[in-house]
């Protein structure tokens, strides 16, 4: 079912900060910033050869980030993502196992403009995993 | 510097199960549990197509991965490990940058063989960054 990893996400507590050190200290490709107000975040991709780093920094003060980060001041890694081919196939399989989804229902449009779901992290080894349509 | 994400690090409490999961119900090529009693730690490889997932979990009580997981009961994900040509010329830019590693000195040999070093979480952002030479 999954297939390639499409993302790591990093929240930070400062955007430009993190952006810097991979840059400047890493020697990465850093992207602009993309704010994304109707997901509260503002997003820097860090574009490795393989996969991406997608470090993800609050909005406002509701920002779903906002509670990860209180716990989490200096930042942390927030979610990985992994590509399926068809997300609604995906939804259907993990229903038959009773593995249970974040917010149940229909995927969700993602930041990256492609259909979403999240898994538990109780389900799976404390870690936040986000399932993206390719 | 960075060139690819050679694997993500999940510390998980059970690696039996936690590879069940990753088999039965991600459908993932796993491999064959690996100790490594000389790390203190049992290892299972997810082959994703672009990179791969390392499950870890303790071999013995004093093992390094203990005391995230005592912090982490459910598990969680521990590190990043980034491919760098040359592990020794990233150290001379890293410490021309002031950047500190978690046990300064030579590299070590890690997990896969390769030499390693570790970077320190407050200074990438809360997360802990493994530097493996290509």
């Amino acid at each position: 079912m999954i297939g390639k990893l499409n993302h790591v996400a990093i929240a930070v507590p400062d955007i430009t900060e993190a952006s810097k050190t991979y840059r400047n200290v890493f020697g990465a490709k850093v992207s602009e910033q993309i704010d994304q107000p109707e997901h509260g975040v503002k997003i820097v991709f860090i574009k490795l050869p393989n996969t991406q780093i997608e470090l993800i920094s609050p909005l406002n003060k509701n920002s779903p980030i906002s509670k990860f980060l209180k716990k989490n001041p200096n930042g942390g890694i927030h979610h990985l993502c992994y590509e399926v081919e068809n997300i609604d196939l995906a939804i259907e399989k993990l229903s038959e196992k009773d593995f249970g989804l974040l917010e149940p229902g229909k995927p969700k449009l993602g930041a990256h403009g492609k259909p979403v779901i999240f898994l538990h992290p109780s389900k799976c080894n404390g870690t936040l995993i986000e399932l993206q349509q390719e």
